[in-house]
């Protein structure tokens, strides 16, 4: 690997350069007022495809955004890896509590200050790099074809339909994806299972039209309050999920599981200290790290009703609204979630209001195999460049696209994340550190090679 | 009074002009970016009472808006009559739900559509036009003084420390204030009885940062699921406010009086067609009207927290805020009030949470007399131009200057309100009756006439 780790060497400063330019495009793709650039993203990343010597390269068209295809056959004999990414980031807001603009990326200690910097676009451009440096110094091992997708923030809508149609063109091996992260650097860890989601939004109509509260307040269901009671009422005193059946599918987890997950390196005290909290909150029974990654959970995810500018205004409003999503763990289904959700919300909801529940995307959890091929090739490549072994891990974030690959790909994936759970990633001042970047590139190679052998 | 009326209509149209030219100015009071706006429409309310013929107007500095003064002083044994009104508006949002700009006043089936155009706008303007009447056919029975605030809308904060400073100068046997609506045109009523009010601001704080609903949800505090249970509980099942010590200084409506507010024409299935609900919702063992009248209450105004753009953002936030209002009754001290929701509100807060509680602004239920000689001179006025004696009625509303001038003026008011419950003010499509107008603008130098004699 000599040769390949002059060349990274040798090509650091544009590496950054070029993940710079990509970030300074604010491919939101929840917001259609960036729908524009969106799309420059993905000719971004197609040129930079193409520059970097892939062959096929194509702006893939879906009823969203595109995907990008390319490819670098070797040898037909050889396995083939299927890189995934996604080139669209999270909203940018609240904007005011970012410290430096959330589309003009600085480093500051050590770490690249921009949306998308750690998700995904700084881990999905990792793999360009280390493709060009393998192929540029004839290190490429494997076959390799990359699909990045423009959806994945709004839950890979297009994604499915266009694996579904060209599946023959991505046959491959494995999918190899990074976009979660590890433990720490001192304790690199792969992650090997992720929840599922399911997202709805709700709306809650109380009169026909905002009112004066003093003139109706007492006597109209205000639709805010109705909706707090509605919200506090899907937890029990137990912070268990209260909709009938949620919990049906949900496995249980063995005892020797979750003794091993226990061993992992985990300080509460430094968790709730790095979250200014005095105390977490969750479902009695379980350990911080088992509620982020065996249960299930429901989260209101934006709330929004009435007046909320400055000063005061006496308005008993007409509707009140809330995102709510549920993570979901193997075996629960977020299609079968999705519709428990909205019957038993419909039922609580008093006459005196009218409820509309909108579904918007769902995914199902996943657990990667830790005695594949791949996983142990994964595994031995981050022991090469972090000096020790990676722990295998459970993680609380969702890539439904996971199961998807396997179940109509037919393959497993490995997820090889670099981010830090710290990396503040849909949050403001999402950063990605430059060792993480740079480490990246250089265990990607790795990867082939071992699993090439 | 044929010389007068005779006025009336020959001036209607200018009127009307005057009244759209004030409509026009979106003096919102508590929104800072309206700020030039709301000192314009001070100094046009100035130029007006100066052009009607009043003596020493002046714009009144505080430390916040203006209070406009102007007075006429026909006759020191005369008695006096003392116009209060407001020139500051509500905000006009949500503006997508008006049918036509707030600020660009149009006639439609006989209303005024604008911002303001009831409250108080309209109201207070029927004053300047009526005095204008009076005056200029020598038909002035009383002494007059106006004093026309800027801050009705965020609590009138300087009015009191003006009112105080300024006792002698607004020294007066009356304090006329139309800011009220009647039940109908048809059934024309005076308001004897308004709610209180203690209006707060709340922030719940989980984690000190945005947090990936993914890698945290289930394990941290989700500030706006904890604001919903805190806000839930502060009802319970029969509807009742479970602040301790809340209910404590209500004094108990007596079977009579319960008994005449019920013979009040009231048709619950219209009102609930209007509104389009299908069941109203309030304090169990109490009528609609009761509940908006002798009942105190608790409302949400407005909430807000996390991702409220559109589509989906998998945020668990790191803030959720609330405003929330409580309508008071007679006896009920705003301040007092506010204390213990602060101390509640605090108490009920879990320790993986912090909670801050701003109060806003209050002011305390008002009861006027049925029998004084200005609340009969009110009462004749009204039954000369509408053909019927008015029906005595507490309304919900607050109007906490009521027990302010009372407290330190010594001074009753009278509340001669021509506006209807259906003008939507604090609500898109606010309106006024042009027949409110003018009738108000008619009935008013009747007051006078009567209250002189």
């Amino acid at each position: 690997m000599e040769p390949l780790n002059q060349y990274l060497e040798t090509n650091k400063e544009r590496f950054l350069n070029e993940l710079f330019d990509l970030l300074r495009i604010p491919s939101v793709s929840a917001d259609p007022k960036f729908s524009q650039d969106v799309h420059k993203a993905a000719e971004f990343v197609k040129e930079k495809l193409i520059a970097a010597g892939a062959d096929n390269v194509a702006l893939c068209p879906t009823d969203g955004f595109p995907i990008i295809y390319g490819e670098k056959i070797i040898d037909e004999s050889k396995p083939t890896v299927l890189c995934y990414g996604h080139y669209d980031v999270q909203p940018a807001d609240p904007y005011e509590l970012w410290t430096s603009p959330p589309f003009e990326p600085v480093v500051k200690d050590g770490n690249i200050f921009a949306r998308g910097s750690a998700d995904d676009k700084g881990q999905m451009y990792m793999h360009v790099k280390a493709f060009e440096a393998m192929l540029k110094n004839n290190a490429l091992p494997c076959n390799i074809k990359f699909m990045i997708e423009g959806e994945e923030e709004v839950g890979s809508t297009n994604l499915e339909i266009f694996v579904r149609n060209n599946s023959e063109k991505l046959k491959c091996d494995v999918v190899l994806i990074s976009d979660t992260s590890m433990i720490s650097n001192e304790h690199p860890s792969i992650t090997t299972g992720l929840r599922g989601l399911a997202y709805l939004e709700v709306e809650v109509t109380g009169p026909n039209r905002d009112l004066h509260s003093g003139v109706y307040g007492g006597a109209v269901a205000n639709p805010i309050n109705v909706l707090c009671d509605m919200i506090a009422s899907l937890h029990d005193e137990k912070r268990r999920v209260t909709i009938p059946r949620f919990y049906d599918d949900v496995q249980d987890v063995s005892a020797e599981e979750r003794a091993a997950t226990a061993k992992a390196p985990f300080d509460l005290a430094a968790y709730k200290k790095d979250l200014d909290m005095d105390d977490v909150m969750g479902e009695e029974g379980f350990s911080t790290l088992e509620r982020v990654s065996i249960r299930p959970t429901l989260d209101v995810n934006g709330i929004w009703g009435g007046y909320i500018g400055q000063g005061a205004k006496t308005v008993l409003p007409s509707k009140a609204y809330a995102k709510i999503s549920m993570r979901l763990v193997p075996n629960q289904s977020h299609e079968k979630i999705t519709r428990l959700f909205e019957t038993h919300f419909e039922s609580i909801a008093p006459k005196a209001v009218k409820v509309k529940v909108t579904p918007h995307h769902g995914g199902e959890a996943a657990v990667t195999p830790i005695d594949s091929k791949a996983y142990l090739a994964a595994a031995k490549a981050i022991q090469k460049t972090y000096g020790k072994m990676p722990i295998p891990l459970r993680t609380g974030g969702s890539i439904p696209i996971v199961t998807m690959f396997e179940k109509v790909l037919g393959t497993q994936s490995v997820l090889l994340g670099f981010g830090l759970d710290s990396d503040a990633i849909h949050s403001p001042n999402e950063h990605y550190g430059v060792f993480n970047y740079y480490k990246g590139i250089e265990t990607i190679p790795y990867f082939f090679s071992y699993f090439a052998q």
